[in-house]
C-alpha cells in the first residue's frame, strides 16, 4: 500500500491488518496479547477488550506517518453529547510529574472533564490545546460570550527518536479530525494516532487498550483503559510475569541521539458511579499496573493518569437545587474490584501496544523493531 | 497618538504617560499607588518597586489593543541567559485550580523553570505554549535531537468581557516578540500585555508589580512580584485596609454577558537562595496577599502562584558530581521576612494594576472604568 | 471562686462571666466582638454566632487552668449519633504544614471524619489521639474484632509560653470528658479548653467561634467556624480592617523564652450538602479569613483547616447498592456564598477569641494580657 | 525457651534462630529470601542486605508476644546523634491514605525528620507518639522552654487478627526501649517489633528489610529499606515474578472476624545527598516495589512511604548564613539508579518479611501460617 505513504491517515477504528500503518515490512503478523494466548490477571475483559467497552466512550486517531514525520493525535471522547454542557466526573493523578499534561489543576479542582482527552507528542501540546479550544468553540457559541472558558485536557509523550519533532507536524485541526473520526467500536492500536512514533521498553510502542468487567457480587460495571506507551528500558520488560528483558533485547538503535526515558499516559474510563475523589483512587492504581510490566518509573518518564466516570453528567448550567446523584459505597464490594480491574487493564493495555505496534523506520532512517510475538510465546511456553 | 491605535504595540518598558495605551479618554492621570501616597505593609520597595528589582529579571509585553481586540501577552524572563540550559529553581502553587496554567506538574516534580513564564488570555494558552516551544527550539537546536523536551509555563486569565476572545488574536510569535522586548527596567502596568483586557474588582485591571527589600539582620535580598489581576467583586475591594467597595462602585457595565469571576496569576521572584520546597512556601503566601485586597477567592477565580529564585541556576547538562549549592536556613531570620515581603508586594501589585489601568472600551462597545484615584485618596484621607 | 482554682474545670457550655476561668483580675469586661459593636463582612450570623448554629454540631471543653498548668482539650462533635457508624463527609487542608495534626491522610483519602475533632496542645497530641481511640472503642465494640481501625482527628497549637507543656497535663480521659460535656448551645470562648494557654497576636488568645447564614437565592444553609487561635505578631493585628497593631501593642512578656510563632486550627461545619472535594475548597478559604486579621502565616505557624458537612452521613456498613446523595451544583449560586461565609466567620472567630480571652498568668509567672476592648472600640470610632 | 514466653522481649538486633519469637513450632527453618536462592532485580545488596547498610542508620524492636498479645514497636533511627538538633532531610508520600501515620504534614512542609520513625499497631499510634515526645524531651531540655515543639513520626498497620488490639498493650515507654536497643547491625525480621502480629498475603508477615548498592558510574551510594508488611490477598502473592498465589494458598484462618486488607509502611534510607523533593520522588517508587509482590493496593490497605537521607543534617539552631549543601544533579546518572534500588529493595523487603516470619497463634487461638519456603523454592525451580 505504498501509494498511501505520505498521506494523512485519519482513522478512528482500525485493527490489525488494516493497511494504513506504513513500514510494516517487519513485525508483521501482529496480534493482540490475548489473541496470542497470554492472560493478565483474573478478571474478564469486555467484548472489545478496549476502553470503548464502557458505553458511550469513543476513540479517534489521526496518524501522521511518512518518512521523518511519525506522530499524530489520539482522542478519548467520554460520550457523544456536547461534553462542555454535560461534563463527566473525573480526576487526574500525577505519578511522575516530568511531563506537560494540561488541564489537571481544573480537573481536580472541579472534579469534571469538559473536553475530549487529547494525546499527542510533547512539542505539540499547544497545538492540541488549540484544537480542543476550537472544537469547544464550534459546539458552544456561548463560550466567551455568555459563559466563560473551557479547560482542554492534553497529555503527551515524546516521539523524538522516530519523529522529526522539531518540525511541528501536528495542527489544531488534527484534533478536530480525530474527534470527528472517533467511534465506540474496536480501537486501533500500536502505530496509530499519538502512538505512531512511540517506543516502549526499547521496542516499538504506541497505543494500547484493554478492559475488565466487574461482575456481581461486586457490582455490574466496566473498566476500560487506553495507554499511550512510550516508556521503559528494554532490560526491565516483563510480560504476564515473564522477565522478558532478561532474555530478549531489541536490536540496537542506530542513532547518535541520547535515547532517554519516555513517558506514559493512561486514561481509565468506567461506568461505575464514582466521585472525583474515588476516581483519583482508581487513577492512582495505574502506577501499579505499569509496574507489572517491569518499569520502575524512570526519572525522565512523565507518567499521568486520568480517570472518568460516565455514570452521570454534570451540567454546565445546573439548576438551583442540589443535584441528586449516586455513588458506590466506599466500603462496599465494588471498590476493590474496580481497583483490580484498573491494574489488570493497564498491564494488558501496555502489552497490547507492544504486540500491535509494527517495526517502524522514521527520522534519519532510525528503525525501532516490533516486539517479536513468537519469541514471547516461546518464553511463555505457549508456542512449543 | 491616535494613529497608533490598532497597531500592535510591542513594548517591554512602558510607564504611565506612554501613549501606547488606547482608550485613555477616561481614567487619565494614572499613577502608581505609592506615588498617590498609599503605603502597604512595613517593608521598603526596591528602586523600581517592580519584579525587575530582582537582578536579571526582565518583563516584556505585547499589547493587542484595537476595538474588540483587547488582549496580549506578558512574559517574565528570569535571566538573560538561555533558560533551558540554566534553569531557575522554582515552585508553583494552586490556590484555586479553576484555571488552565500549564507546566505546573513538571515545575513541582523537578523544582525548576526552564522557559520564560508567559501570561495571556484563557483561550490563547495553546498559542502561548507553542510560542514558548518555538522560542526554546530557536535557542536550543539540541531539543528533539540530542536531548528531549521543554516544559512551557503559561498561565491565563479571562478577558472575554472586553476582548473578542473567540477570535483568537494571540499568535505564537507574540510570545517571541514579548521575550525579545523584555527589559529589566521599570515595568509597564495596567492595560498592557496580558493585562490589556482584564477587569479587577469591577474596575479596569491588568498588570501590576511591586517589590520589597529584605534587609539585615534578615538577610540582604529582594522579592519582586508581578500579577495579572482579573479577579474580585466590586463590593469587596479593599485598598490599604480601606473597604473601598463599601463606598465606591464602578458604573454598571452595559452587557448581556454574564459577568463571572475572573482569575489571578502571580509571579514571585527573589534572589534569596531558596529550594523548590521553600519557594512553594513563599508562593503559598500569595493567597494572603490577595486576601488583603478584599477577595475571598471566588469559585470562578482561578488563582495560581509561581515563585522562582535567581540565586543559582540548575544546568541542563549537569556534571556527574553532586552540585554544591546554598540555601537559607529554615529557622533562621530570613524566611519570615521573605514571606512578609511576598504578601506586601502581592497586595501592592494588585493595587498598582488598578491604579495604572485606564478606562477601556472594548468589544461590543463595553466600557470598564478606571478606578478613580482621587476618590481613593479621599477615602484614605490623603486628599483633604 | 478562688476555691475552684486548681480543680479541673470541665465544661461544654460556658460564656463570659462564668467563673471557671482563673486569672481574671485583668481583662475583665470581656464581650464578643459583635456585642462590642464590630461587624465583619456582609453576611448575617446565626442565633448563637457559633459553630453550633449548624444543627447537631456540639462543642465541649476541658479546661486545665492552675498556676503553670494552662492547657486543655476542646472537641467539635459533628452530630450526636455514633460517628464511627455514621461518618460525616469531610476534608482537611494544610495551609502551613508546620504542625502535628493527625488523621489528615485518611480524611482526604476517604472523604469522611469518623471521630470528634480534638484540639489540644502540641505535646499532648498522642494523649488526645488515645482519648479518641478510647471513645471510639467504648461506643463500637466491633472495632478490632469484626471491623478494623478508627481514624482519630487531632490538631494542636503550642501553649508553651503560659503552660508547663513538658509536664504532660493532658490525659486521654480528658477527651472523653470533653465529648461527654459537649453541647450544641452557645460555646465558651477565650481561655477554655485547648485555648486556655494560647496567645494570639501577642495578646491572650484561645477559642473563638462564629457563624454565617447563607440565604436564598443562594440556598438556605449555615456555616459555622471554630478556631484555636495561637498565631500572629502583635504589629500585624488587624480587626475589621483597622490596623490595630500600628497603634496598640501588648505589654512586653517577661520571659527568657524565645517567643516564636504559634499556630492556628480552624474547623468549618456546614449543613450544605457538599462533597469532600467541595469541602476542601471551602477549607482553603480559611487562609483568606486568617489573612483578614493581619497575619502573613509565619514560618512557625502551623495552620490547618478541617471542614465537614452534616447534610448526610456515610454509613460504616453500607449497603451493596450505590448510595443516593445530593450535592450542591458547583456553578450554582451557593458555592460563593459558602466561601464568603467561611471567610467572614473565620475572621470573626479569631477576633472573638481575642475579645473573650482574659489576661492570664501562667508558668513562671508569665502574664499575657487580654486585648483591651475599649481601645479597639476607640480605634473603630465606636466609643467616642 | 518456653520460659521466656510472656516476657517482654526487647531487642534491637535479632536474627533467625533467636529464641525470643514464640510460637515457632511451625514455620521453622526460616531464612531470608536471598539465602533461599531467590534474587530480586539486578543490583547488589549491601553487607547486611538491610536498611542498616546505610551508615549510621539503626533499627530497634520491642516485641510483645504472649497469647493474645501479639504486637510491638519498631523504630528506625536515622543516626546516633540527637535527631532533634541534627535533623535529616526527608519526605513522606501517601500511596493509599487509608491509614493513620502522623508527622507527614510537617515532614513535607519543612523537609526534615527530627525523631526516629516509630512503627506500631493502628490503635497504638497515640502511645507511640507520646513515646517519641518523651524521648525528645529527655534529650532536649529546651523543648517547651526556649524552643518549641517536636514532630513525632509514627506509622501503623493493623494487627487485630492476631493481637487483642483493643487491650492497648503498647506503652509510650516501649518506644524509648526500642530506641535504646536500636543497633546498626543486622536487623531482626518477621515476627518482631511492630511486625509481631502482622499478616501479609494471608501468610504471617511483619518486618522485612533489604538494601542495594549504587555503584559508579552512577555514584557510590547505599539505599536501604525497611517495611512493615501487613497487606495483600493470598491469591495475588507474587515472588520474584512467580505468581505464587495461583498455586499456593494459606490454610483458612479460623475466625468470625472480617479479614480485611491490612496496610504497609516502608522506610527508605540513603546516604545519597538528596533534597526533600528528590526524596519524595524516591518514596513514590515504593508503590512500584510493592506492586512487584502482586498487590493492587487494596481499598483498606493504608500505604505510606518515608524516605530520608543521611548525607547531611539540618541544624535546629542554624547560623544566620545560607547553608552550603550538596545535592545530586537531577539529570545525572544517579537518580535512576536510586529509583531502581528502591524498587528492588522494597520488593525484597516484603519477601524477607514473609520468609522470616514464623507461624504464629495469637488471639482467640487464631493461627496464621508461615509461608512454606520449600514450596516457594520448588515453584522457583530452586529445589528440584
Amino acid at each position: 500500500m505504498k501509494h498511501r505513504q505520505g498521506q494523512e491517515n485519519v482513522a478512528g477504528d482500525r485493527r490489525e491488518g488494516d493497511p494504513v500503518e506504513p513500514n510494516m515490512s517487519n513485525g508483521g503478523g501482529r496480534m493482540r496479547a490475548r489473541d496470542a494466548g497470554l492472560r493478565f490477571g483474573r478478571m474478564y475483559p469486555g467484548p472489545n477488550n478496549a476502553i470503548t467497552d464502557v458505553g458511550g466512550v469513543m476513540v479517534g486517531h489521526v496518524t501522521l506517518s511518512h518518512e521523518s514525520r511519525q506522530t499524530g493525535v489520539t482522542v478519548v471522547v467520554p460520550h457523544s453529547g456536547v461534553l462542555y454542557r454535560e461534563k463527566v466526573v473525573a480526576a487526574a493523578v500525577i505519578i511522575n510529574g516530568y511531563g506537560k499534561a494540561t488541564g489537571i489543576s481544573q480537573v481536580n479542582e472541579l472534579g469534571v472533564i469538559e473536553t475530549p482527552i487529547a494525546l499527542t507528542n510533547t512539542l505539540a501540546v499547544g497545538m492540541a490545546y488549540q484544537g480542543l479550544v476550537d472544537d469547544a468553540l464550534s459546539h458552544n457559541p456561548e463560550i466567551g460570550l455568555t459563559t466563560t472558558s473551557v479547560n482542554p485536557v492534553v497529555a503527551e509523550c515524546n516521539d523524538y527518536l522516530l519523529n522529526s519533532i522539531r518540525d511541528n507536524h501536528v495542527r489544531p485541526s488534527h484534533v478536530g479530525q480525530a474527534i470527528k473520526q472517533a467511534t465506540g467500536q474496536s480501537v486501533a492500536e500500536g502505530n496509530v494516532g499519538a502512538g505512531t512514533g512511540m517506543v516502549c521498553y526499547g521496542w516499538k510502542g504506541g497505543i494500547g487498550t484493554s478492559s475488565r468487567l466487574v461482575r456481581e457480587p461486586h457490582g455490574n460495571y466496566v473498566v476500560g483503559v487506553l495507554v499511550l506507551a512510550n516508556f521503559g528500558r528494554a532490560e526491565d520488560l516483563t510480560i504476564a510475569g515473564i522477565p522478558v528483558g532478561r532474555y530478549l533485547l531489541p536490536p540496537a538503535v542506530k542513532t547518535s541521539k541520547k535515547v532517554e526515558g519516555g513517558s506514559c499516559v493512561a486514561v481509565v474510563a468506567t461506568d461505575a458511579p464514582l466521585s472525583s475523589r474515588q476516581l483519583a483512587r482508581v487513577a492512582r492504581r495505574v502506577q501499579t499496573g505499569l509496574a507489572r510490566t517491569g518499569t520502575f518509573s524512570e526519572h525522565g518518564s512523565g507518567e499521568f493518569a486520568f480517570a472518568f466516570s460516565t455514570a452521570r453528567t454534570v451540567l454546565h448550567w445546573p439548576s438551583h437545587d442540589p443535584t441528586r446523584l449516586s455513588e458506590i459505597p466506599e466500603d462496599g464490594p465494588a471498590i476493590n474490584a474496580l481497583f483490580q480491574a484498573t491494574v489488570e487493564a493497564v498491564e494488558e493495555s501496555v502489552v497490547n501496544a507492544l504486540f500491535m505496534a509494527k517495526t517502524l523506520t522514521g527520522r534519519d532512517g532510525i528503525t525501532v523493531a516490533a516486539l517479536p510475538i513468537s519469541e514471547i510465546r516461546k518464553l511463555a511456553d505457549l508456542d512449543v
